[in-house]
């Protein structure tokens, strides 16, 4: 199963391609631009917009959203980091292994379980690329406050499998 | 235009190279060592040192620092990072391609603009290193406390022209 | 001296190698896959684990612990770390260098000296891997909350020396 035959059976369909939020890309390489290397991708920070350009915001602990909460919004973060790979890749069977995920989670002080939250983008990383291609090395860590008062935000670095360099840019 | 000339046209003297504030490195590479590598440097995170020493301190937010200071602050965290890269490189040129930042804003709880903040970084950036080689992906976070007070700490991931191996330590 | 050596010297005996505590990996390569190159570790968030399985936790800072209880609680992330490498390469000596630490504190709003913390993690891998292998860029950061009250939190890269492909999985 490819990644997008993985989303299809899922029934899900990705929001569109983020734009960078200010004077950054969405995206960048490293090791592109030197013949017979293979690519790595790092991915911006990305925030739990949804399609219709709402997003998940205020913190989540005890004395504000539950779990579950925070688990939809980092999948949702989740869903725009693929729709950026799929802008930027065109085939999300080009990616060669999800790295690195670091995830950030708007929280209380008093708020401890970060690492279940960040789930919501893992799962779905796993189910999108399958146990081996999906499989990350994480942090999760919490903080008092993310742009546009975000729940959740998440960057990534991605493995891209080697192309001829003149198709790379 | 070389990066220093652009450096030269904005009238900008870059402050001395900062020394690591505890027992680390102000960068370190990767894929340094291996015969026809192209190296990656990593910077370590740089605060708003000014050149009298001085740092930009506070939170940025409602009940703090506006974010016209936060931007200036950042500005000065990319001087510093380049001031880093020019000791260790010597010649800007040798910079491929400002890969990656992550930002980090001092912020009060109620504080959503981490973004607007980090553009004082990421403007300098193309400004000294053009569009092309200065077009990075970028994470912006806000947090509640950071070294010395200060205001923004900002790291950096840089690609390097590959360099024959004996030149690279 | 070899890693190994360092640590009997020292008197350490590394904790059990942790697992994820969550759907992730403890640690995942970059540019394994591909022949010829040099891949690259990302070592997951690792926390201040005890051999008993309790963990240092609470805010650093005026208002919580001093900063000798956040230095320990680094280095006991740093032996975290040291125990997921070993468990990961067998042999220490693998490690071509420690390329990047990246630490986020516990911290109270008004703590200014994670970088004083973060020593502990740092002394410890100039201690285990020299001076030359274990010298890496690094950035302190603090933040108000961490998962299960974690004190501490570093993620970290790892250059490592490169093998024949096929020993790589």
């Amino acid at each position: 199963m490819t990644p997008e035959e993985n989303l299809a059976a899922m029934g899900v369909t990705l929001p569109p391609a983020p734009k960078a939020a200010a004077n950054y890309a969405p995206c960048q390489y490293a090791l592109s631009s030197f013949e017979g290397s293979a690519p790595v991708l790092y991915l911006s920070g990305h925030l739990p917009l949804k399609i219709d350009g709402s997003i998940y915001t205020g913190q989540i602990g005890p004395n504000g959203h539950p779990v579950e909460y925070g688990y939809e919004a980092a999948r949702q973060v989740g869903l725009n980091l693929i729709a950026t790979l799929k802008e930027e890749l065109r085939d999300l069977d080009r990616v060669d292994r999800v790295v690195k995920v670091f995830a950030i989670v708007q929280s209380s002080d008093d708020f401890y379980e970060q690492h279940k939250v960040v789930n919501g983008c893992s799962d779905l990383m796993m189910q999108v690329f399958g146990k081996e291609r999906g499989l990350h090395a994480r942090s999760a860590i919490g903080t008092n406050a993310l742009p546009f008062n975000a729940s959740v935000e998440i960057e990534a670095i991605v493995q891209i499998k080697p192309l001829p360099i003149r198709r790379l840019y």
